[in-house]
């Protein structure tokens, strides 16, 4: 059972998952080293085998689950860093806090297609995978003990992935984490303030000086946010205020999944394929309406490694304004 | 100038220092590549002159400024991601906040060799190392625009250095940083409720366990903290309660020194000459004396790169418990 621990000074868990010490990367770098062969891809047709059976997968007619046929596909993580079995018992030791590592860890195969980034996919692709996205959020919710979903995607090594076929994962959590309380804390402190959305009200800023932005449809808009951590860190946003992202209407799934395709297009042109992360933001499981949160995504091109200064402070040094990164990505052809 | 600018939900900062996008590893990597020449490495003896003048350096007799003959030596960052000239000049944009990038960034120059890693050096160079910390933060408190002094070390790739040559750096910042700001509060908290400091808490529960710690001499012990973020992530705290770094008594440096060189030295050998960081917690400059704040120096090994989980949440995945991490470095010959 992997362990979940809480810092007793700060917010920080920390998921103890001692299977994951045997993730098959960590073997695969050493036998490729000795004999040159890779290991099949268990997310390529044919393989389905290599993974755990399937949770959800859009099929062709006639098809039959577990085999190929499939567009999308849904399976738990092999090495999952939490787990769906059993229940969470805090206890103590001392000051210190540990919980149960109870949660899930899902797998989302975006498509078949072994070497295509998702912004080469078609459209309706795109679609098929944020539906899939939606359908697992929606089933997660029902379990009580899970307070959190979060859904993210590793593309590249410098990103965290391990497997280079196409893939978004997500990890429900039992705690809802700290980056969420802290935009969740800040969020409500604006609508006190001024009970407005604060994200409704960057989106009118936006609009307005259209400096940062980078692409819009009617639905949603593609922006670089006023301090981004990073180089073209992109953020999406719904227009329309809406708190949890399995909270749109069906319909709208295709208008973000056209400007997250196009988003994603361009980041990848201007710098050159980069290994990058995307985040979906959302509220959390039992608070899916929430007037002063707003979801959305935020995409995370990775350059440099995180430096001694950044893990000691929270503070990001980044050598583009998101205004000349915008421009920039404003002015590339579609 | 560079630029401050504050995120509009959570307490994040960012850092737009474009002098910085010029940085000489963006074109090493270059140049590199078309000529295989390196550029001579501006921390070694007789390349005292690619340095801006130093700030301090503790030298042998009879030797001058900027020349050869110093044991360790203290520079301002070449390409300083803040800058000392200038006024803070708050000002905002809509919901946005930014102000001017006030502050300082210096480079320690450990030592003239440069291959040697720190745990290389005699315990006599590690103590004035040290010693040349504590001389900067003290100097650099006398300009009240300044509220806290981050020291931190980035060695490795991976870890975010740029140069191979031994160095640490210090960026002095007008704002308390938010991983300092969530350390003050916890701690705050903890005493609130118990009138006790959380980290005496710490280090006699580990001191009575003995599970998680690594090594300990008369004024400081080495411990793998509770919830660590990575494998070996260890700590290293004073015995006595001391919230300033800078306000140890002189002679405990050499305790200091002898325990930070024999922790790096077996994490080294532990994990086969590891990428890490270290990082100074300590008191903001116009709090040194807090009862509920403790100094310490937390290193971190650096493995994977962060992933979409770990950006997302806060929440780290680590296959290693910490128990079995301790027992490790402390079963290694001295």
């Amino acid at each position: 059972m992997p362990e979940l621990r809480k810092d007793p000074v700060v917010d920080r868990w920390v998921i103890f998952a001692s299977g994951r010490s045997l993730r098959p990367s960590d073997f695969a770098s050493a036998s490729e080293a000795e004999n040159g062969e890779r290991p099949p891809c268990p997310f390529c047709y044919g393989n389905e085998e290599h993974t755990p059976p399937e949770l959800l997968a859009y099929r062709d007619r006639g098809t039959t689950p577990n085999g190929v046929g499939w567009r999308t596909r849904v399976v738990p993580n092999k090495f999952p860093a939490l787990r769906v079995e059993g229940v969470l018992e805090r206890r103590g030791e001392g000051i210190y806090d540990r919980m149960n590592g109870v949660g899930a860890h899902e797998v989302i195969v975006e498509s078949p297609q072994h070497d295509k980034e998702l912004s080469e996919l078609p459209v309706e692709d795109v679609e098929r995978v944020l539906t899939a996205y939606r359908e697992r959020m929606t089933d997660l919710k029902n379990d009580l003990r899970l307070r959190y979903i979060l859904l993210f995607k590793n593309h590249g090594e410098r990103a965290g992935a391990s497997l280079a076929h196409g893939h978004s994962q997500l990890i429900a959590t039992p705690i809802i984490p700290q980056v969420i309380t802290e935009e969740l804390e800040g969020s409500r402190r604006h609508f006190e303030l001024k009970e407005r959305c604060v994200f409704c009200d960057m989106i009118d800023h936006e609009l307005r000086g259209r400096k940062r932005l980078v692409l819009e449809n009617d639905r949603y808009l593609s922006i670089e946010p006023f301090a981004p951590r990073a180089p073209f860190e992109t953020w999406i946003l719904p227009k329309r205020h809406v708190s949890a992202f399995e909270e749109a209407e069906p319909g709208e799934y295709r208008d973000l999944a056209d400007l997250l395709k196009e988003t994603l297009a361009r980041i990848r042109r201007a710098l050159n394929r980069p290994h990058y992360n995307y985040v979906l933001h959302t509220a959390p499981c039992r608070e899916p309406r929430l007037d002063h949160y707003h979801w959305h995504m935020e995409i995370l091109p990775k350059r440099n490694p995180l430096a001694g200064f950044e893990w000691g402070s929270g503070f990001y040094i980044n050598p583009t304004p998101p205004e000349e990164a915008a421009e920039y990505l404003r002015g590339l052809a579609r």
